[in-house]
C-alpha cells in the first residue's frame, strides 16, 4: 500500500498514476478506473496508454465471474467469500457488470452498505458498475478494470453480474471460473435461469443452505448434479459441480473456494489457462471492433435518416432483409 | 409445374424468371438460386429485385431445420420424410447449410445419389449447399433460397446442416421448427452434441431405432426426455420432446411429422409464428449488415497491412485488446 494519504488528493496523471497503482494505492486505482470508464475519446486514449504501461504486471489473479437471479444473495456471498480470502492473505477486487443500471437508476454493488465489512477492509477494493451504458461499454471497462486491479496487486478478482441481456455470457468470457448461484427449493427444474447459463457454469452453488432451507438445498444439489451430467464435457479437463453453500453461516464457502483453486491449478498446469486467456483477448479485440463499427453505423446521419422507413418496409414485406441491409449499407457508404 | 421443357434452355431473366418461379418450374427455381448464390455485386442486386417481386408469394411453408452429427442418417431421414410428404400432396424443398464444404471439397446433399428417389420426384426440389463460402454467405443465400422455394409453391422446406461452427444456431434462426437427430446408445450423456444445441431443439429424434438398436433407442429417448425437463420453458407454449424414429423402416416418421404440424398450428394460432418470423427478419437484416461491415473492415488495405503485427502484439501483451482494436479502427478510418 502507498504511504500517501488518500483523501482529497488532486488527480494523478501519467507516470504518477502508474506508480500509484503499482504501489497498490486504492485511490490511484479508483482514479484509473474512472479514467477507463470515461467515454471521452481523449480519456479512452489516455486510459489505454496507462494500461499498456501496466500490462506486464497483469494476469496473476484468479478471475471469477458470479451470477444468479436477484435475491439469490450475490452480495452477501461476495462479502462472506471476500472476507475469508483477505483473512487468508489474498487481496480481493470486486467489479460489477450491470447493463441494467441505466434503467433501474441504481447499480449492483452501488449500495456498498450491503458489503460494509468488505468495503472497509483495505485488502479489498469494491467498484460498482458504471451507470448508463450498453453492455458492450460496461464490458470493455470491466475488462480493463480487471487489468488495473491486477496491476495494483489484487490477486482475486470477483466479477458480479445479474442476468440481463447477454451479460452472463460476456462475463463468462472474461473470467477463468464462472460460478452460478442458485436458490434452494425452486422446484425440480432450473426455473428462472436463462438458456445456456448452466452450460457456462464451472460450478452451481445452491445458496441459503441454512436453517429450514438446508434439506431443500441438498435436494437441489442432487438435481443439479444430475442435470450437469447431461452436459457435454468441455475439453478443459474440468467437470462442473454442484454444491450447497450458505453465505449467511459460511457453510460450504471454504470448500467452494478450494474447488476454484483446484480448477485454477488444473488449467494452469495444462496450459489451458494461458490458451483460454489468449483466445479471450482475441475475441475481446474483435468485439471492440464490432461494437465500434456498429456504433458508427447506427450513428451515421444517412443511416439514421433511413432506418425507420427501412424497418417499416421490412416489417410489411416490401423489402427482403438482405435488400433492407444493402439499402442501409449504401446509405452508410455515401 | 411449367409446361415448358426444362433441359438446355437459355437462362431466363427478369419477368420471365419471376413467371417461371410462380408457375413452380424447378429449372427456373434452380436458376434463381444460382443467381442468389452469386457473389457478383450486380447479381446480388438482380437477385434482390427478383426476391422483392416474389415476396408476396412467400411465407406459406413450414420451415424445418434438421441437424445431427455425421453418420446420424440425416440424408436418409430427409429422403424418407420427404417421400412421405410428397405422397401426402406436399411439395418439398430441401436446402443445406454447410460452411465446411470449402474444406471437405464436397458438400452435404452434394451427392444426390444418397437421395435418389426424392431427387427424381418432381414434387421435390433438392439443392446442395454452395461450396466455398463463409457461414454468413451460405446463410444469406439459404435464407433467400427459402423465399424462392416458397414462391415456387413448395410448402415444406427442410434445411439440413451439419454441426460446424455456429451453423446450427444460424439455421435455428431461419426456421419455424428445429429438429436434432441423435444416435441411439451413444452412452448416457449427450456426447458429441455441442453446447446449446439441445436448448435450440423443438424435438430430439433418436434415429436408427430399428433392429438391434431399437431397445437402446427407446432408452436414449427416456434419457433425453429427462434432460429436456431441465430446460427452461421458452414462452412459446411448446415443450420440446424426444422420440425414436427409423429413417430406414419409417417407424416414427409420421408421428414426428404430426408433431411438427401440431407445433406449427399452435404457433400460428397464438400469433407467435408471425412474431418469430418478423424478429428473424430483423436479426437477419442486422446480421447481413454486420457481416458486410466486418467483410469491408477485414478487406480494407490498411487493416490488412497492420493486422498481423497487431495480433502479434496482442498475443505478447504489448497491446491491450482495446488498444489493438482502436489501432485497427484508426487504420480503417484513414
Amino acid at each position: 500500500m502507498s504511504d500517501e494519504p488518500t483523501p482529497a488528493r488532486p488527480p494523478l496523471d501519467g507516470d504518477r498514476l502508474v506508480a500509484g497503482i503499482e504501489s497498490g494505492d486504492r485511490t490511484a486505482l479508483a482514479q484509473a478506473i474512472t479514467l477507463v470508464e470515461s467515454r471521452r475519446d481523449s480519456d479512452i486514449r489516455s486510459a489505454q496508454r496507462l494500461l499498456r504501461a501496466l500490462l506486464p504486471r497483469t494476469g496473476a489473479s484468479i478471475r471469477v465471474g458470479i451470477t444468479g437471479v436477484p435475491g439469490v444473495g450475490k452480495s452477501t456471498f461476495i462479502e462472506t467469500l471476500g472476507l475469508r480470502l483477505v483473512e487468508q492473505g489474498r487481496r480481493v477486487g470486486v467489479l460489477a457488470v450491470d447493463p441494467s443500471s441505466k434503467i433501474s437508476g441504481g447499480s449492483i454493488l452501488g449500495d456498498k452498505s450491503r458489503m460494509t465489512r468488505l468495503a472497509q477492509d483495505e485488502r479489498a477494493f469494491i467498484r460498482p458498475s458504471p451507470a448508463g451504458d450498453s453492455l458492450g461499454g460496461v464490458a470493455r471497462r470491466t475488462r480493463d478494470g480487471i487489468l488495473l486491479c491486477e496491476a495494483a496487486g489484487f490477486d482475486v478478482i470477483l466479477i458480479e453480474t445479474v442476468g440481463v441481456g447477454q451479460s452472463e455470457t460476456t462475463v463468462a468470457d472474461m473470467v477463468d471460473f464462472f460460478l452460478v448461484l442458485m436458490l434452494p427449493g425452486a422446484g425440480d427444474e432450473l426455473q428462472g435461469i436463462k438458456k445456456g447459463i448452466i452450460e457456462l457454469a464451472d460450478m452451481l452453488a445452491v445458496n441459503k443452505a441454512d436453517g429450514d432451507n438446508e434439506v431443500r438445498a441438498r435436494e437441489a444439489v442432487q438435481e443439479y448434479s444430475a442435470a450437469l451430467r447431461y452436459l457435454t464435457p468441455r475439453g478443459d479437463g474440468w467437470r462442473p459441480r454442484a454444491m450447497a453453500v450458505s453465505a449467511k453461516t459460511g457453510v460450504g464457502v471454504d470448500e467452494l473456494w478450494a474447488a476454484v483453486v483446484e480448477h485454477h491449478e488444473l488449467l494452469a498446469a495444462s496450459g489451458e489457462l494461458d490458451r483460454r486467456r489468449e483466445s479471450q483477448r482475441g475475441r475481446w479485440m474483435w468485439h471492440v471492433i464490432e461494437t465500434e463499427l456498429g456504433r458508427a453505423f447506427r450513428a451515421h446521419p444517412a443511416v439514421r435518416e433511413q432506418l425507420t422507413e427501412v424497418e417499416a418496409a421490412l416489417a410489411d414485406g416490401r423489402l427482403t432483409p438482405t435488400e433492407a441491409a444493402l439499402r442501409l449499407i449504401d446509405a452508410f457508404r455515401t
